[in-house]
Parts: structure tokens; C-alpha cells; sequence
């Protein structure tokens, strides 16, 4: 694909609209990202899908949530039943909703079969032993490959991704600290609602896990050491989806360490990263200034599941509409500034 | 009307929804007020109504907007066009707009008639004397006041206000100094974009027009010695939305000052409004932390006509949504938080 519409001229089309210079904010530099990404100057959001991928994670044994375990699928179930916020919100919005069994651990006494998404039943203990291996994690990506370039077959050219997996803002926060090497301190938060002394007790298991594995790591060897199932499916989405003209909108701190991942793996990911909101969890504002974005939303939500993309997706419809749909300046009559 | 339906027993609603406590954010104080403000654990919002009030200001003629006073006019030609932002906004989320001429002076050789809403060309210019009489002060009051009981007749429960009018910034920020006391550096701002000479020459205007009228003036006063058409029946909104089941939408700086003057003349206003954002507008932040708002978008916008009030709506109704629509821990079987 090469990149026939400049910058320049998505930047005259927005200046030229009956509104002052500058005056729809952040709001701006997308209007001018979603013109680059989807090569017009007249922008248009077809048929956008939310994904949200469910995986369980070792480390949770270790009681790093807040929440027991058999909550992942617990909510799994939810989902199916419409129950949860992402399905209000994606209601609300007229998303497509795919809920994704990455690897969730079956409830007891579950005899159905489960779906050819899922990798194992959650990810081993990374404090003790690689979480996956290197087949499960190629698998993965090319899963989350796989739903994305379907979804864009289909017509879509806005992704939005979410996830849910209890223990993986741990997940993610031993991610984040082995890319970035910015101190676990910085990276991990309180989750679904820890109180001080499990936080605690949260980070010094994330240490003891990173002291395992001391070695320096590719992006992918750390998905593979310290990754969730779900991870690794949403980095594929992206990499996938930078080989097209769409956009993925990215939800809070797991996803965007995913991001972060798919990012590294290959740089033309970062463009089609719409960047929905910032997350209480600690981390994430850090992490989004690292990656140079300009959230839409800062709520102090920390709920996941694709729950701040798809409330952030009005937004970006609406900054596509005024890009295509407002009168210039000539077309409306209406004096651009003062004439004197 | 009595309050029934108390904050403890929305709360607990909140609470008992499958989401982790707190996770919603800023989003969780916003229910607690709907539920509150409808009277209902289960709030639906009904035919959102945007009202955009335009009109022309005395203090215009010192050049205090980087655009020509005809651009009034000139845009509410283009709000008939369907060609602004608002119309944009408005058709995207199925909101009823009405764009009310307050009093815009008429373009040279228009002969149609003025609206009834429409009070004189413009108001005058409040360095010299009043802007306006006690006589059009009551009648602009009296009209936003009709326009929102007439809205609640139709059955709406969600009111969304904005504004335009060249000179309004200049008349809301000496509205805001006069109502507050703050010194006019930061009450003043760039408007639709002034650079710094004609900044330092709008304050230095500012300063004069508040030096003509040194005594301490009631909120009415100050409206009839400061104020604007639009502001006037903004307030007059508010005042009425005060008195029924009905919350109303702040847009940017002129609306959040006139939401300031409508809670000092009835303490009752404050309650029903929801700020929808914090806008570039020096003074606006400010302002907003003293009526202990916590706006819902921060995205340095400057445009008014009530686009920000427009962009937050969907958040606002996916608010009303998830307090109504998600499922329960218990009918779920979702187990909340860890038994141990």
C-alpha cells in the first residue's frame, strides 16, 4: 500500500471546515490519523467489531487478584448472557461483539467442547516455568491474525479490543516491566482492587518470577516466558491489522502492553493504534506517554474487557464525521478569521 | 417533588453489578446523579434535546474575537445548513437541535422577520453602559425557561446546551470575574484564538468595563451589566430544568458560567447538570473546580455551539445504560470478589 493522500493535505481539509483553527483539540490529530490510516480525506467507519479475548493465568495460583479465579469463566458465561458492560456498550454502539475462549480453565464439571481458539487450560505459573511455549505463542498470534483478517474481510476497518483473564494486569505488568525495564514499582497496580498488602505481596511474586528468567529477551521470548493467551491474540490482531487500511482502538493497560509488544514486532502497528483511554491502574499513564498517545478518555476506569474503547468509540466516529460531513468556510459563507 | 429513591440504595445497585467496585470511575459518581436526579435505580434517558442560543455582543465592536461580528449570523445561516459541527453531532447521536436566534444582528439587507426569541442586535457594548435592560434581562430568562418546559412537555429528560456569538468568551469571563472575584488574568482567555496583544488588549478592555460599574451586584445585575443574550437564557434553562425530573448537559466556558449564575439565583441547579467537559479556555478549569464538577472529557477543545456537550452524550447515555441494563453478581453467578 503506498500512501497517495498527505498529511498536509488531510491537515487543509480540517482547516478549511467552519470551525477555528485548533479548536477541536486532541481530536485533531486523529482526524488527521484516521485519514492517514484509511488513505482519504473523507474518513468512514464501516462495520466496526469488538473483540474481547478471555485467557486464564498460572500466576493467578498464586493470588494476585482480587477476584477468585473461576471468575474468568464465570464471565465468559456472563458475556454469552449479555449481562456484562461491554455487551451494554456494544448494544448502545452497534459493535460486534466476538467474545474469544483463548484458554479459559473450565468450569468443574463442564463436559462441552471447547472452541478451536483455545490454547490450554490457562497459562502456566510464569513464576516457576515458562507460561507457554513457543508453539502456543505462535499459535496465539496467528489466532488473533486470523479474527482480524476475517473481520476485515467482512468490511470492517475499525477493530476495537478488549480482554478479561483474572491475574492479567499481573500478567501485564511483567510484560511491561521486561520491555521496558522501568521498576516493577512502576508497573504494577492494584488490579481489580487490592488493598496495600496484597499489592505488596503482588509485586514481590512479579520480582521473585522476573529473577527466574534473567536473560535479556526478544519480544516475542517474553510472551512466551511471561504472557497471557490473550496477549499474544491481540498483539496478532495488530499485526495483522497494520498490513491494512483499518484501525484498532486499544482499551486499557493490558492492551496496550500488547500494543507495546506488537509495536516492537513490527513498527507500522503504531500508527493504527487509537489509544481510548487511560486506566487507573498504575502503569498505563506511563506506558502511553512512552508510546506517545494521546488517550481520548480519562475516567480512572479500570474495568477492561474492551469497556473504555467501546465507550470511547462515539468519539472517533465523531471525529470521522466532521472531517467528512462539516461545510468549509467557502461552501457555508462564514469569514475564515478577521479580515482587516 | 420528594426524593424517594436515596444515594444508598443507588449506590448499592451500582455495587451489586458485575463489574469490579469502583472500576466505572468518574463514571459511577455520573449514575449515582441520574439515578438521583430521575428518581429511578434504573434510569433511561428520553428524547435528548440540544438547544445552541446565538447572539451578538456590544464588546464585539473593540475587537475582542480573532473573527468579524458577521460570523454570528454567517453561522447560524450554516447551523440551518446542516453544515456545522453541532449538526453534525446532532444527526450522529439523534439529538433534536434547535438553534435559537437570541439576538444575532441581521445581515446587511436581510429583510425577514426576527424570531420572538430574539431580543435587539445584539446586546450593547457593556464598556460604555448595560448590556442590556432588566426588561430584556427577565425576557431572555423567561425564554430559556420556555424552551426547556416546553422540551420536558415533548418528554425529554436530558436537556444539552450551547452557545455562539462573537464576543462571548469576553462576556463570560467578566461575567466570571465579577461573579467570583478572580482576577480578570484568569478568568480571561484566547477565545476562538486571539494571540497574546490581542489577549493582553481583550483583558485590558475587560478591566475598563469592570472599572464603569465598581458596586457589588446581585447574579441578575451582573446579567444586566455584563451579560449576554444567550447567557441569560441559558440560565434561564437551567433554572427550569431545576424543577424537574430532567438533567441538562454543560457544553464549554460560556455554558459553565452560566450554569455559575443559575446555582447562585437557585442552589437547586447545580444537581441537574452534568459537565461534559474542560475546555481550552483559560479560567474554564478553574471555574469547573469550583463548582466541583468532574468534567467527562478533557480534550482542549474551544469550539462552543455545544460540541462538547454533544461528544459527551454517548458516555452520559452508556452511563444511564449500564446502571439499567447490566446483569447482577447474583443473577449471573458471577462470584464477587475473593472467599477466603
Amino acid at each position: 500500500m503506498t500512501d497517495m493522500i498527505t498529511t498536509q493535505a488531510l491537515q487543509r481539509r480540517l482547516d478549511t471546515r467552519t470551525r477555528p483553527q485548533g479548536s477541536l483539540g486532541t481530536l485533531e490529530a486523529l482526524a488527521i490519523q484516521l485519514g492517514s490510516v484509511l488513505q482519504t480525506e473523507t474518513p468512514v467507519l464501516r462495520s466496526p467489531a469488538a473483540f474481547v479475548f478471555a485467557a486464564d493465568h498460572g500466576i493467578a495460583a498464586d493470588g494476585v487478584s482480587a477476584f477468585p479465579q473461576s471468575v474468568t469463566s464465570q464471565m465468559l458465561e456472563n458475556y454469552r448472557n449479555e449481562g456484562a458492560a461491554i455487551n451494554v456498550l456494544s448494544n448502545q454502539h452497534g459493535l460486534d461483539l466476538t467474545v474469544i475462549d483463548a484458554g479459559v480453565i473450565p468450569p468443574p464439571g463442564a463436559r462441552s467442547a471447547r472452541p478451536p481458539s483455545w490454547l490450554a487450560p490457562g497459562t502456566r505459573n510464569f513464576r516457576f516455568e515458562p507460561a507457554m511455549s513457543a508453539e502456543q505463542c505462535t499459535r496465539a498470534i496467528e489466532t488473533g491474525r486470523m479474527f482480524a483478517s476475517d473481520a476485515i474481510a467482512r468490511g470492517s476497518n475499525a477493530l476495537l479490543l478488549g480482554e478479561m483473564g483474572i491475574g492479567n494486569t499481573a500478567c501485564a505488568a511483567m510484560l511491561l516491566h521486561r520491555r521496558t525495564d522501568w521498576p516493577l514499582a512502576d508497573c504494577v497496580g492494584r488490579g481489580t482492587g487490592l488493598d496495600d498488602a496484597a499489592l505488596e505481596r503482588k509485586r514481590q511474586l512479579l520480582a521473585e518470577s522476573s529473577a527466574r528468567c534473567p536473560r535479556v529477551l526478544s519480544p516475542f521470548e517474553t510472551l512466551v516466558e511471561f504472557g497471557g493467551f490473550e496477549i499474544a491474540m491481540l498483539a496478532g490482531v495488530m499485526l495483522e491489522v497494520a498490513r491494512h487500511r483499518c484501525i484498532v482502538v486499544v482499551d486499557g493497560f493490558a492492551v496496550s502492553v500488547a500494543a507495546l509488544l506488537a509495536t516492537e514486532m513490527d513498527a507500522r502497528v503504531r500508527a493504527h493504534c487509537v489509544f481510548s483511554h487511560c486506566s487507573a491502574e498504575i502503569g498505563h499513564r506511563k506506558l502511553l506517554e512512552h508510546l506517545q498517545a494521546q488517550p481520548l478518555l480519562d475516567l480512572r476506569m479500570r474495568l477492561g474487557e474492551g469497556s473504555g474503547a467501546a465507550l470511547a468509540w462515539p468519539l472517533i466516529e465523531s471525529t470521522a464525521r466532521l472531517m467528512t460531513e462539516m461545510a468549509s468556510f467557502e461552501s457555508a459563507g462564514v469569514a475564515d478569521r478577521k479580515r482587516d
